[in-house]
């Protein structure tokens, strides 16, 4: 060992601000990027514009751009896709600083997803920053993606566990994810995760299924709150949908989630360095 | 228990042809219709239909279509996609007796996957006949699915396993999967998987990664042969891509592709009736 003991290396890891992670040796550019930006914009917000007019989705960009570190798009729900809105997206992504994120969850093999990523009607791997994949096919999956996004110096998340309720992400499912991504370190930045996974600050933790108040859908969706992601279970990023979406002013609903995931980060590093 | 010992049952079920299992009390509609298919054309070939353009994906299904009873398609590859595609496929499967399955591999939550099901530009629901999901969202993407595909008369066929290295679809998470299934009969039909998972005569088995040759490619797929495939491992149809798209003469690839897998269909059926 190197005569720090686990409850010391814990607390020191749990120490580094978003700034700081930015900055280590072996952190992903895109990770880096993106944990400065969360640090500058104070937002460790991700929207899930989980909309159906491309009309609407700009809007979004356009009006909550400056509340949020990522947007999270499925231009495949999208009733009027054309080809110019990546470009539109990341002229936006630029203006308010934030990155794009398609979460295709991708789930094939190799040879596969890697026409899935680049090529067909979306081209993803031109205008999306980050895509996520499941695990499930094993590391041909993130070597196809890797192939495609290493070039364009994009990056990968992979879904460690799943905010549905009965997810097989979970246990040994889990642990073999996170085996996939600390083998590919070059693409892999980070996860899906309903709780942090390693201790590892290199990695990026984004948690789905956040609402003010805990509760679900009728198809099985669990949410947890802003607090409880950040601060107790260690994860980075808050993934927010419905509770923007369906509020009567999405502006303010916005900057509440971004001030709620703030403050519990916050709350979190002021824990750790007592 | 009914008097009947389980390895009596298995001989039992195994002696059950495709067109007797079409008749079964509690299949699926979808299932019965493909089985009866299958029976007629005296095919269990699944064509891969992996290319990137319309063109060439109608002509396969044209100049194939008679030898298979399944084109599988991944319409998120193609560069040249229009929405009468759909319409266009439906024709050509009419004309020549086979089903269209869209490969989409849905692996998100239930209100997510109901709309990449239903919307955006591709409609899968609309021209589809069976789409596949893996299980890892639990219970919920069955769920959402069924909400487009059932009243449509759509069939779903969950992942049950893969044929890629290192896959993590295997063992525990394979029989979560199973009863997944097992829990929503009224939509699901079968599997996608390397060998039969289940006695029950009513799901379909399907395994992908099927060649002439056993071996693989450089992104994690293996390859197992239709003898093994079908006499072997129990499974119901054969899945074949680059076996048949790379080969000089697709026809004739094709042809000698169904009549393996025919033969070793047969060959199974004649050994449990011993």
């Amino acid at each position: 060992g190197n005569g720090v003991s686990p409850a010391k290396k814990l607390c020191l890891e749990q120490q580094l601000s978003y700034a700081e992670r930015a900055k280590l040796p072996d952190v992903h550019p895109l990770a880096s990027k993106l944990l400065l930006m969360m640090e500058e914009k104070q937002s460790n917000l991700c929207l899930s514009a989980d909309v159906t007019s491309t009309k609407e989705l700009l809007q979004l960009a356009e009006t909550l751009g400056s509340k949020i570190c990522v947007l999270k798009t499925h231009v495949d729900i999208l009733k009027d896709f054309t080809s110019d809105l990546g470009q539109k997206l990341q002229t936006l992504a630029e203006k308010h600083n934030f990155c794009i994120f398609e979460d295709r969850k991708f789930a094939d093999i190799g040879n596969t997803v890697k026409h899935q990523y680049e090529g067909g009607i979306y081209q993803i791997s031109s205008w999306s920053h980050m895509v996520n994949a499941h695990g499930v096919p094993g590391p041909g999956v993130v070597k196809g993606l890797s192939a495609v996004g290493k070039p364009l110096g994009r990056g990968l998340l992979l879904i460690a566990q799943m905010s549905s309720q009965g997810s097989l992400a979970s246990g040994e499912y889990t642990q073999a994810v996170l085996q996939i991504a600390e083998e590919h370190l070059d693409f892999v930045f980070g996860f899906i995760c309903g709780s942090r996974i390693t201790k590892r600050p290199e990695f990026i933790h984004m948690t789905p299924g956040v609402q003010m108040h805990t509760g679900g859908d009728s198809l099985g969706q669990r949410y947890s709150t802003p607090e409880d992601v950040i601060y107790h279970k260690g994860s980075d990023i808050i993934i927010v949908g419905r509770g923007i979406l369906e509020a009567s002013d999405r502006l303010k609903a916005a900057e509440s989630y971004r001030k709620c995931g703030w403050d519990a980060y916050e709350k979190r590093l002021s824990q750790s360095s007592k």
